[in-house]
């Protein structure tokens, strides 16, 4: 077994590497994507779901006949829990309400189509049950590792060292594969199921109160999110992907595009939804989602990153008041949706208007005094034929998850992550800019000298396009590597905003003594339109002496403008635009 | 009469200070802007310099009635060697045909009008005459500070340390006045004149070899220059302003804006002059000078820096190749013509033509092979709306110097100098970049481990748009401030590629540990079109200990795009792009 074990290794680390070169068609579960919000969507989501269940009885039936309909009940609830991580909290498992002969009818009536076959089978014998809690302490090689799939339960301890993804499989430790297996279609497999099964050790309990709301709290109805997400704030929720994950995909998965929340997320009736454009002359037009889909449709690929990305590095250096973000506050992903360049010339904006100088946006989300989020932009990336402003409805071929603005979200490329809008639903042309707490008091940059004594934000400059920026996902701080391996692969992003593109970057494993440039993976882009981000990949030397290799990346954009060496000459009291050039340390081991 | 020198002083000093925000009207005159091409022209030059020449007569014959005819005599020669400093050294002195009645008729017969009275009156007494290499020998305080005016040597040791202007006089040290004169209008009194005239030895000799043409030599024809301007290479000519003229306006001016010549200067003939475009059909179209004029006329004010400015410090570092550039290889300028954009898009030339990538230019400079310089942009730049590229045929106001491109040179503002191509004779719309060796060879970045043994030219991207630089001009690295004076003014300089406009300048005075934000003075520019640069300025305390106070500056731009800590990271083996905090260090010295 431990033979073909290793022929599967091989396969998937060909897989793997081909990934790494973008090449990755990442599989959506419907459940994954869908927020919960209409009933129809709903109800593919529940197919999904009672899919894996009925299915499951059908195999039973084969395998185990006499067991079959004690172990498909469980299953059911548990698969329902499980499967349902990324559902908003309202979604009741008892929106299921017949299940007969392979087809789901769910409560709206609809008939959800035939079932499919997709988790491994069972060996016979008694099923143990667990709950969540007790699955959750089994996180660590000492406590035993273990994991959940459609409502089973796997001891993977011994498994952990040969998963040929490496230790990403720890990512799962003590919680759901789904989530995971779904960013990664080469799980999708016999070969892959045949493994799970053979450590197979019970089953998951159902918890009737997990899905309980507490209609108090404004976040009750946010969105569920990934369990990989590394979380910074629940409420409002702000989190980032792990690293490893962010380097596997050029285009970062939905469910792993990092969320920055400032209120908590409206539920949003698409059906209803209006945005409101309000002019110079103060007259007011009404667009509702069908009308904005009138206008040419666009698909741009666009990298948004947090102002506070990297902000945890610069706390070290002094301390800033912020979230403490780590350095993947910063995600890539396809947007669709039309120009708002077309949709204002089609209202007779034009940049001749000398009352226009600003573009301000407002959101559904709002504070307790029920003020809006707010930002602004220039008119002039606004109209600008180079500017590319999206009034959004889609992101990676699917709606708008809530967390990302559902229904409609105004993506400005290159501009800091705080003026793409979420929630959109006002537009205000202005000769001045937002007024709002976070383009006025929020998001600007300050000398290193100024502290909170003596800080003005009327006197600062609202930040808009991003500088050049990079980081190393790939290995981790503090991670290990052995001396005989010679080299070490490195990997990590790059971007710049503004539309400048990275044309390099440098990558040196001895402490910025020497450099070796990396190998970018970026898709072609047009002067003065690079939106999107490059990752990048280089294999440094390990250094013939020492215990400790020091990793140092920074980057170039196509105007040569770098990053700053340290923290230093850029340190900010909210601790924003921190592009110093980014250090790790790993642990080189002797034999 | 040191008192009413003092009181002169205090005057002069609130006109300085008028200059350094922007105000001041620097006088040009026509001798200093004339490169002696088209006859007219030249007869006005002649004019100013004759004018000089017949009122010494003039004045002679009032204070020294026995002496005006020798010493008008020996004036007129010298002073028509000295007030040609600027013209081409083919306008020779026997231009000037016949002087009558206070009237100055040239060859072509045109009057040149009536003589104004602009010299000192001189003491009665014998004149002694002196060389202009005995007088260069005197341009130190050991040796005697003098200096030459109108053909009339004076000493002004004495004077140096109460001249209103500061140690500036000392850049005339051994040489001419009027060069300087001329950018400072202060200096154009009587009381100016009065003081002079005490400090009078003596006059010049005429040297007739000085104007002697070596006509193998393919520089013989360029233009004479500003006697201030730092001399990099004599043969191309490459010079810098000294930093002390450069943040006393912000607009240089012509005589003294940095020249950064490949090749030798082509003289032009404007009236058969053409400009040719190549479409990508492969037809042609010329446009004289008078044909580009119908177009609507454009006046951008544009900063332009060599890609090499601040190469000398980057050699520091590790040596690299290259002229050694100080640090105002920048300068900012006035610049009127008519945009690149009207004219192609006048032929049909626009963004949805899918065959033209590139705008290569041609210049009307050839190296020994007959290769013209070349550069090219992207069309995007060349034709979007916020590109404004302008073909250029006026300077501040007067036609284009020789030096910079007479009669007509490409502006492509937020660029590196080295694409703004002068004497521009040729317009290609291609798919590719220029092949010439100065976009595919030179101009580019590299990382800092590549050497000359493994650089490779074709795998980095051609400079466009700069970084963000900024450097101190006041005070001098390595002059003395006194601690009782309690403070230091500090100035310097800013600017940013593509459009940036700088939003901030830190200044240190102890090295970085703490920062000072300078104010900035520069002109309103709107967004994503900020051509030009900032000056800026800050008043820093002298620390209390300590016998060097090291200044640093830094700057950041609307992109919150920084310069680099040090050259660490950005050391190139070109030496390009050196846009590293500026440091320099002043001594400390107590009373």
């Amino acid at each position: 077994m431990a033979q073909v074990r290793f022929a599967i290794s091989t396969t998937f680390r060909q897989v793997t590497s081909k990934i790494s070169l973008g090449k990755q068609q990442t599989i959506h579960s419907e459940g994954l994507l869908s927020n919960c919000r209409p009933l129809k969507t709903l109800s593919k989501a529940k197919h999904t779901q009672v899919s894996s269940r009925i299915d499951l009885n059908e195999n039973s039936q084969k395998n185990s006949p006499n067991l079959g309909l004690v172990f498909g009940a469980t299953v059911l609830c548990s698969g329902v829990v499980l499967y349902n991580w990324n559902r908003q909290a309202k979604c009741k498992p008892s929106a299921i309400q017949d299940v007969s002969g392979g087809q789901v009818v769910t409560r709206d009536g609809i008939t959800a189509g035939k079932l499919g076959d997709d988790i491994p089978k069972l060996p016979p014998g008694p099923i143990k049950e667990y709950s969540k809690a007790e699955v959750a302490k089994h996180n660590t090689v000492k406590d035993g590792i273990w994991v959940t799939y459609k409502g089973n339960v796997y001891d993977v301890t011994q498994f952990v060292e040969q998963h040929p993804g490496g230790d990403k499989i720890m990512l799962a430790a003590g919680g759901a594969l789904e989530p995971f297996w779904s960013l990664y279609a080469v799980h999708n497999s016999e070969e892959v199921k045949e493994i799970l099964q053979e450590m197979h050790i019970g089953s998951l309990k159902y918890d009737m109160n997990e899905d309980v709301i507490d209609i108090d709290d404004p976040f009750a109805r946010d969105p569920q999110r990934h369990p990989a997400l590394m979380i910074n704030s629940l409420k409002p929720f702000n989190a980032e992907p792990p690293p490893e994950l962010v380097v596997d995909s050029y285009i970062t998965p939905n469910e792993l595009f990092f969320v920055r929340n400032h209120l908590p997320v409206p539920v949003v009736d698409p059906k209803t939804f209006r945005l409101e454009i309000e002019f110079s002359s103060g007259k007011t037009k009404k667009f509702s989602l069908d009308d904005l889909k009138k206008f040419k449709e666009h698909t741009i690929t666009a990298s948004l990153q947090c102002a506070g990305n990297r902000r945890s590095e610069m706390s070290k250096y002094k301390p800033v008041k912020g979230l403490s973000w780590n350095f993947t506050a910063i995600s890539n992903a396809r947007w669709t949706g039309v120009l708002l360049r077309d949709v204002l010339q089609s209202a007779g904006v034009t940049l001749t208007n000398d009352e226009i100088k600003h573009v301000q946006f407002e959101g559904l989300d709002k504070d307790p005094t029920g003020a809006p989020y707010g930002a602004s932009i220039a008119i002039e990336k606004a109209l600008g034929p180079f500017g590319d402003v999206l009034l959004a409805y889609k992101m990676n071929g699917e709606e708008l998850p809530g967390d990302h603005g559902f229904p409609l979200r105004v993506i400005v490329p290159g501009v800091v992550g705080a003026r793409n809008v979420k929630w959109l639903s006002k537009i205000i042309l202005s000769d001045i800019e937002s007024q709002s707490h976070w383009q006025q008091n929020d998001y600007k940059g300050f000398s290193p000298s100024v502290d909170w004594d003596s800080v003005d934000f009327k006197k600062s400059v609202a930040v808009q396009d991003y500088p050049c920026q990079s980081a190393i996902c790939q290995p981790k701080n503090g991670s290990e590597v052995h001396r005989s391996e010679e080299t070490v692969v490195v990997k990590g992003y790059s971007w710049s905003g503004g539309g400048r593109d990275t044309i390099r970057v440098d990558v040196s494993g001895d402490g910025g003594k020497t450099w070796k440039v990396a190998t970018l993976q970026k898709e072609h882009q047009t002067p003065y339109r690079a939106w999107a981000w490059s990752l990048w990949e280089v294999e440094l030397p390990i250094p013939a002496d020492g215990k400790k290799m020091e990793i140092i990346c920074k980057s170039v954009d196509d105007s040569y403008n770098v990053q700053p060496d340290s923290v230093q000459g850029i340190w900010n009291l909210r601790g924003l635009l921190n592009n110093s050039w980014h250090h790790i340390a790993v642990d080189v081991k002797e034999e």
